[in-house]
């Protein structure tokens, strides 16, 4: 996606350790325009019927919400952490966080995803595909479809996107990064 | 808000400790039209002028996502965890969760509120009010004017609106609850 693309060379900072900050458009300062036609995006990728659109604390609700929008469907969002207003019976899976360095339990009720559904799974990052896996375990405890994931970004150069493509998972990222260091961001799409 | 109150008298839950469930629309499930009709709604109280709106993750996140159309600005949102993308000068504030039964340290990088900004912050609930004076206090450390707050459900037996209001912050919230228990739920506005 072109302007995304654009943005990420305009905005974005690459720092040591293979981290691509973009937080000033897409997840601390989030531009809602941007958001938008993101969202238009998704649709397009995925005309298939979606039925939910899942995503994750804290960083894909707010794109995910937007999207959802032209999709005219409900998101739910895994919680990272336990809540005392979190109760009834819950999916569960642990992942690992790179970016936080520990292990999650992300759970969702069982009340809002059932076998019936056809579900698009949207976040903001795409690199080592522990997120992503464990939506994707959740989805297939609840026994319903995975239609897909739509992801901004992908680090192509990380194995997240090949192992779930392995898979069978449908994953459309609107920039995949190929390479990049302080000077440059190298798009392989 | 006639519709939100409505939707909570219809599929919110009141369970013991003063708890109300309304996870199936507004907090783990997002029903993304009656957010749409939020955000018209907190346009219609807030016709101010506004450049930056704030709210802090988790489920504040896509509401303000959403309400920020009507407003054409963007997103902030205050992060409730270390992560090592977090980096450069940050607004922080400590904020107890009586959720969580914890304190959080909020943070809001520097780049993203000055002095310059008039800030309309959205939440998705008002009890004790902790969240929202942390983040009366870090526009205070910016210098950034505070237009208001605009919040989902105010729980009206709780001292955060009271405590807020007397601050003089010209808080809306769109439905307020007065009392409840398990068998009803009663509104003050």
């Amino acid at each position: 996606m072109k302007l995304l693309k654009e943005r990420i060379l305009k905005d974005g900072v690459v720092k040591a350790g293979g981290i691509l900050k973009v937080d000033s458009f897409l997840n601390h300062q989030c531009d809602i325009q941007l958001y938008n036609e993101m969202g238009k995006e998704f649709r397009r990728l995925f005309p298939e019927e979606i039925t939910k659109i899942l995503t994750i604390e804290a960083s894909g609700i707010g794109i995910a919400c937007v999207a959802a929008q032209y999709f005219g469907v409900p998101v739910v969002f895994a919680k990272k952490s336990k809540s005392q207003n979190l109760d009834g019976a819950l999916y569960t899976s642990v992942v690992h966080s790179f970016t936080y360095q520990k292990n999650f339990t992300i759970t969702v009720s069982k009340k809002f995803i059932s076998a019936a559904d056809k579900v698009l799974i949207i976040d903001d990052f795409l690199a080592n595909g522990q997120a992503l896996l464990g939506l994707a375990d959740i989805l297939s405890q609840a026994g319903a479809q995975l239609v897909g994931a739509g992801i901004a970004i992908e680090k192509g150069f990380q194995e997240g996107g090949r192992k779930l493509r392995a898979m069978g998972v449908n994953v459309q990222s609107l920039a995949v990064i190929e390479a990049m260091d302080e000077k440059t961001i190298l798009f392989a799409n």
